[in-house]
């Protein structure tokens, strides 16, 4: 950030002229009242903005909504955790068209300008009897300061919610940014298995909206992996109301630019929370590849030591191993050469051209055992980088992630397969 | 195999003319006689052949025996576990040398006629002084029937040797091929990590044996994956010396065919081996992928659902969880239609078009609760299709592999770092 900017209260609320609700519906455990059903709303028409899976095997509400976003102007979001709507054919379009009519005509909005999302177990169909007589519940509770309750209604298995919101100046205007997110599980690059949801009230044209939240997602949640699996389901999705008050922003213009820095700070702090609430994560690594000959090397190397099973096995048990790091740079398949590669462990050279640095291990050791730290990987070929966020890999999340086979029970018990 | 053969006993020792030997240097292990030395000769001058990792960061010992095998002339194999000599520079490249030139005089042989493998832990330099010391005892013991000695000193995190012997007709003439193999943790395709030595008393010139071995091992080792890791010293390593006193094989030959089929079937046979000898494993999972447009595409969607770490935790889970493997097809990148797959656990429908099929889940969950079974992924988009062997990933095999910092307490100790 080179323009000053405080954070503020309220997350994905914060910004005017928003109005958010949550309620309970059991769809996440029938037998708990944790909220569920999360509904975003604008006061004044929006330009709004999102990103998609690139999954081939998308869900029913990101099919849905990709096509409602199609003329950039979104009012509201109406969103479910517990159930994905994925795998669920024609059915699962039927279900989310229907979460939309749910709120559109209440709010007085048409089906088109309703963003509809899911998240949870992949292949049930979606319990819209369980869903549908809690949306007059939901419409009822909006109000301004509950951004909060969006935040928690929108988490599976991640361990808290995750908010973040900023107000700065732009051009004599205050202007808010508010958003929330939620991941966990099945995070990889090219959009990670997550939900994200921002608001602002400053003023930009559709236009200028989606080329900046596609750039700036590129260079947030795009750079971010916990396990390397890629989700049905990852949206993000933004909306501008103007409530600020401010004139519109122009796509070229300095303010275009302060805009930009903002919100994609915004993004950054929300991938890395995702990441930081990983299933079962203890480390929070920063691979920081440069030297390479393109962005497309450094990205590779990146991604190669992100994912490398071996690797993040390394770092849960606080093992400095820098050959395992090398050896999924060898196999990256980027353009490098084993006796230029230096990597460094939190500053200190742990490989020097392709061979054990001088510093001791137990210095090394020292750096992996901390909660954060960061591995700098230099090619030592060119100009280009790249840095990704990740986590170790925990016998814990293997554990975790053993068997859905109890949404199975339920869906049964429920009539539903 | 369609012509017959038979299991024999001996291993890489059963082809005639081969003599084999093993010994304990304290390599792996300074504190027990663990074998982690072997050495297999050919009386007689052989055709070679082998495949090398495709990492870019490859070990001396790869690199050595690259250069050797150019004139497909190798004569004899000397191999250690418990260091892979990978990233240890110019010393590492001498240290393969002096590893070859141990036997190479002492055997009547050029060096460039050995091959030379290690497999272990990556980036400490090789205690030659623990090793040569022991190369006068390798050579005395050179002797026939002691292949599983060899197999023995090979493993590293294997749970048990593995080797495979057979013998058939080729023209009237008994043929023998045996082989044994490693593997155990950083296992994925474009070759596991692994060391594999396969020896033959079959007469073929080396242009024919090494194409043969390229096809056999793409068609074998290349279609495994444990941990989705590929290691800096992968090594398969075939020599024939045509001991059977059979007349040579004509690349296009009849019997070059019966040759192959037999040699394939031993490779498959060892790349199964050391699937269900992975590091912690409790699954041996064949995926199949048939209807891909491409044999591109059915390796892609393959190789992604083999990989995917939340597809394999739900199998060791023994959770028949199709809604996670569809998720791992549609981010494959190759071009499937979601509404088109039908996946089969065990040869049962679990999902039909994309959508959850009748079959009982009970039923489903009583398959992935056997320690093999197979899952058939079809594509409905062509006639292409791609078979790989995998296992689940368990909490056991990521708190196996959280610290090799014991080794560096060793290398230290030992005054190598």
């Amino acid at each position: 950030m080179d323009f000053p900017f405080s954070r503020i209260a309220g997350g994905v609320g914060a910004a005017r002229g928003f109005l958010t609700s949550a309620v309970s519906c059991g769809i996440k455990d029938p037998a708990s009242d944790r909220l569920d059903l999360a509904l975003i709303h604008s006061d004044r028409p929006c330009s709004s903005a999102g990103t998609f899976t690139t999954n081939r095997v998308k869900a029913a509400p990101v099919r849905v909504s990709q096509a409602h976003l199609r003329k950039g102007d979104l009012r509201a979001i109406i969103a479910n955790s517990g159930n994905a709507n994925a795998c669920t054919g024609v059915q699962g379009i039927g279900d989310a068209n229907a979460m939309c009519d749910a709120v559109a005509k209440p709010l007085g909005l048409r089906r088109s300008e309703i963003g509809v999302c899911s998240t949870g177990v992949i292949g049930l169909p979606m319990p819209m009897v369980r869903l549908l007589p809690h949306t007059p519940e939901l419409l009822a509770g909006l109000g301004p300061d509950q951004g909060a309750e969006v935040a928690k209604a929108i988490i599976t298995s991640d361990t808290h919610p995750k908010e973040i919101a900023i107000a700065f100046d732009l051009g004599g205007h205050t202007v808010r940014i508010g958003g929330c997110v939620k991941g966990a599980g099945m995070i990889s690059p090219s959009m990670a298995t997550m939900l994200c949801f921002i608001t602002t009230d400053a003023n930009l044209p559709s236009e200028a909206l989606r080329k900046t939240v596609l750039e700036c997602v590129e260079d947030s949640f795009n750079r971010i992996t916990i396990d390397g699996d890629m989700s049905t389901n990852d949206t993000v999705l933004v909306l501008a109301n103007g409530a600020s008050g401010m004139p519109a922003i122009r796509r070229h213009g300095p303010r275009c630019k302060q805009f930009r820095a903002a919100i994609h700070w915004v993004m950054l702090e929300l991938a890395k929370a995702v990441v930081r609430d990983g299933e079962r994560v203890t480390k929070f690594v920063t691979v920081n590849v440069s030297g390479a000959r393109t962005y497309l090397d450094a990205k590779k190397v990146a991604e190669a030591v992100c994912k490398s099973a071996l690797v993040k096995a390394s770092w849960n048990g606080g093992d400095p191993n820098w050959g395992r790091i090398i050896h999924a740079v060898g196999y990256s398949r980027a353009r490098i050469r084993e006796e230029l590669v230096d990597i460094h462990i939190g500053g200190k050279a742990a490989c020097l051209g392709g061979l054990q640095a001088a510093t001791p291990m137990a210095e090394l050791r020292d750096i992996v055992a901390e909660r954060e730290f960061t591995i700098g990987i230099n090619l030592n070929q060119g100009s280009a980088d790249y840095t990704m966020y990740t986590s170790d890999l925990s016998p814990e999340y293997i554990d975790f992630n053993r068997s859905e086979y109890a949404y199975w029970k339920q869906a049964r018990k429920d009539g539903l397969v």
